[in-house]
């Protein structure tokens, strides 16, 4: 058997696996044959490299109704971008807002904000993670510049109001960051109808990509101080970083095999489908969700079955520690899982798990039926033998 | 004819091309089987992940002779590692040297701590290049905290002495950040030995692995204030970054295929022996050097013939443009070199080429006697025919 059939893989919110073919031999390809120092140098194959990151930008563009590529900046993963687009828009006397249920790259960037005289206010999650609209309302301050939201849980699978959220934030003046994380590739969005000022996004997760790869969409109304200062291949005379994008907030030698990667995942997002790719996942949750719902001991975190999610479904059995049953399920079962806090303390305390953690299932667009199937068997094996 | 053999690859100060075959391989094998998210989940192939990176630190530390791999940090590329190190380790109120001839991924940051309240001197360079010594003493001031040096520049390829420098560094109690990018890999470096207290390294020019991956080596005596905060897979629970490392330096997922190129970048580099690199690339450097200098008309930069240097060669010719010149190499001979400013408008000063930039050839690991013949028999023709 191959290791696709005797190994299953359910942790798609940290990385997705196995990558298609395509963005294998895309990577492959680049690096044999186009790997040249995009934007150093006119020859043939720094020519090509260039080509593969603006062909990068396109695609993104395309599927994310970007109008201008140049708008999106790569970045190495979702936590620079996300740094790049805190950092450099905050500015100090400002006030912020950040849901609760935000990712480590978001709390901790603020924490350190907040060490700077930056006031931050966080959005209470309910239980189930969802986001509290009147909150956010009551929240605004005339000093509030921003407002970031995580667009779907990591931990809980919750999905934001992105479009009510976005019409608070304006008609107060301020601008919407949304991370992406666990959203673009998965959740369809249009930067423009959703009114969404800045998209921070893996480039390893939903988009199919390789890691090594992320990007930032700063809407053209946007200025950030860049984060990172450094050579551009344009401009090499000026001692500040160019105004010109996307080289103002790409320093130095870019990925380009990596994007070349990115590139191939986004066409075969975009052929599939991203609504497609939504409607598999949730399919998938729901049965994951109903099959482990029906085994005694096992509690799920977030929204109810018939909710709207991503393909992550968190659960706990209050005598086994979470990390035991993510071992087990390794060991034993070949099932790859992840346990623990998943980097995100405050979505804990929200789903009352801030002690012990949780064991969190995610599918993909590879998944299958059969292996939700296998794996919730596997859960009630272990619960009824342990 | 193979690609190799039909095109000249001279850009190697940009990045290196062709990568060794198990470089390649070791990326597409690790995207294929061990590319889960290192140090998130115990899963089999997270912990596979985890290997690779620790594998890739492993052998870094080997080759630069570093106590302790998790005092290596991965990276973008050498610009974060630079931006980390400079913005992480200089405080306000803050004395910052540097040579004339730095890189902007050196220069740009500085350049923005400056609108800070930072004081930054420039060492000055001589036409070839080097680095004045008496004038670094001159200028050490009881509040200079850091001395930055480009280890060898990339337009003159003139090698800076990092020993002497170094030990002027530490009399006055200030710290020694070397920038890498052109020497790791390339010149035998010892960071105990050169008392080095902080290296930022690419890891697609010298040590051939692919783009997207980059280090920067932290003794263990210096303390950074970490450039990006995010998840980092441990102590989720802590609003601030870890204190333990690598992880305080390293947020986000990392580039798990990259660097497993990397690593078998790094260890075809140690099995040639960078000794051997060194006296490889410099026999090419001076024939090259002593080629182009014999047409007339060409005039070449950086160190005499006979002096030490790495493979980069620089020259132009009163009567074409640089980039005429590359574009005719590149489109009439597929000779690949870069022409310009090189992103170090300061070094163009010190070998008065700030008007017109230069054209720079750059040999590698893998150039040969034939190409650089056919190199230099191509700019004669050129200049003949011009």
């Amino acid at each position: 058997m191959s290791e696709r059939e005797t190994y299953i893989y359910m942790d798609h919110a940290a990385t997705s696996w196995p990558k298609p073919n395509e963005v294998i031999e895309a990577v492959t390809e680049a690096m044999k044959h186009d790997s040249a120092n995009p934007g150093r140098g006119s020859h043939a194959m720094a020519v090509r490299a260039s080509r593969i990151l603006f062909n990068g930008r396109k695609q993104l563009a395309k599927l994310l109704n970007i109008k201008n590529p140049n708008d999106i900046a790569f970045t190495y993963n979702t936590t620079m971008a996300l740094n790049m687009a805190i950092k450099g828009f905050v500015k100090q006397g400002d006030h912020v807002i950040a849901s609760s249920v935000e990712h480590n790259s978001v709390r901790r960037p603020l924490h350190a904000l907040e060490q700077t005289g930056v006031q931050v206010t966080y959005i209470d999650a309910d239980e189930r993670g969802r986001f509290k609209l009147d909150q956010l309302q009551r929240s605004m301050q005339h000093n509030t510049s921003l407002v970031i939201v995580n667009h779907s849980s990591n931990l809980l699978g919750t999905i934001m109001p992105i479009a009510e959220i976005s019409t608070i934030v304006h008609e107060h003046g301020a601008k919407l960051l949304v991370d992406g994380a666990q959203s673009v590739g998965i959740i369809p969005i249009d930067v423009e109808q959703l009114g969404i000022d800045m998209l921070a996004f893996p480039g390893h997760k939903g988009l199919l990509g390789p890691q090594g790869t992320g990007g930032l969409y700063i809407a053209p109304h946007i200025e950030l101080e860049p984060l990172l200062q450094g050579g551009t291949g344009s401009q090499s005379e000026a001692p500040h970083q160019p105004l010109v994008r996307p080289d103002r907030y790409e320093a130095g030698t870019q990925n380009t095999a990596g994007i070349a990667g990115l590139a191939a995942g986004v066409q075969y997002v975009a052929r599939v489908g991203v609504e497609n790719i939504y409607q598999h996942e949730w399919e998938l949750s729901q049965r994951l969700l109903g099959g482990l719902s029906e085994i005694e001991g096992v509690v799920c975190l977030g929204p109810a079955l018939g909710e709207p999610r991503t393909g992550i479904v968190s659960f706990y059995v209050p005598h086994i520690d979470p990390s035991e049953m993510a071992f087990i399920l390794d060991q034993h079962y070949h099932i790859a899982v992840r346990s623990g806090f998943h980097c995100t303390p405050t979505a804990h305390n929200a789903a009352g798990t801030s002690e012990r953690g949780a064991v969190r299932a995610s599918v993909g667009y590879s998944s299958t039926v059969e292996e939700v199937d296998r794996f919730i068997a596997a859960v009630k094996e272990i619960i009824e033998q342990y």
